[in-house]
């Protein structure tokens, strides 16, 4: 998978929040792919769950906000970012692995309590 | 493990190539650590190979420069840098977890060619 193709995979999630459109986050993730955002708590196992949980943070009407290059290495991609809910902002590293077909099958989100402002 | 315990090994890492000090490699790393760097590449498993890795990385020259927060989440913390040759950088997430003892026993480098500047 060519760095390029999985930069526009980020973007896409970007225009996810932006557009609060599920359907880009249907297609991005595999059938049986996993999140853990924050890494730490409980996981979401599979597309539905990980559908149930994006439409949960769709509606909250945060947006994403890219704050350095995406760095692409192997079957993966990491990028920091931001959360924009208002007049706050979270600090992130998202981590997402992708399958042959091209498909996220596994998201790792890092932050915690010192990253709001 | 606090964040505030982990931010500081990430400071350690900055100063073991700021002074050259593979010591500091030495005692941040389990014995039975895993390096992938970057991601994609043949790990170097268990101390013996990560310090050999480091002793080359370190007398290269090269120094590292934190580009933003780190993100401290679970049993681990990510962090995006700069890595800093003479007038060329790299732009690098790193992502270390920790075992119990507060030694980090997985890092992984996320970076490829369109991170060099």
């Amino acid at each position: 998978m060519e760095p390029s193709e999985k930069i526009a995979v980020v973007q896409r999630y970007v225009e996810a929040f932006d557009k609060q459109d599920i359907t880009i986050i249907k297609d991005m993730f595999a059938a049986d792919a996993k999140v853990e955002d924050p890494v730490g708590t409980d996981i979401h196992d599979g597309i539905d769950a990980i559908v149930a949980f994006y439409e949960n943070a769709l509606s909250s009407g945060a947006k994403l906000r890219l704050t350095g290059a995406c760095r692409c290495a192997g079957s993966a991609v990491a990028f920091p970012f931001q959360v924009v809910m208002g007049d706050n902002t979270i600090d992130i590293i998202d981590v997402f692995y992708f399958n042959d077909a091209g498909k996220v099958v596994d998201m790792k989100a890092y932050w915690g309590a010192e990253n709001y402002s």
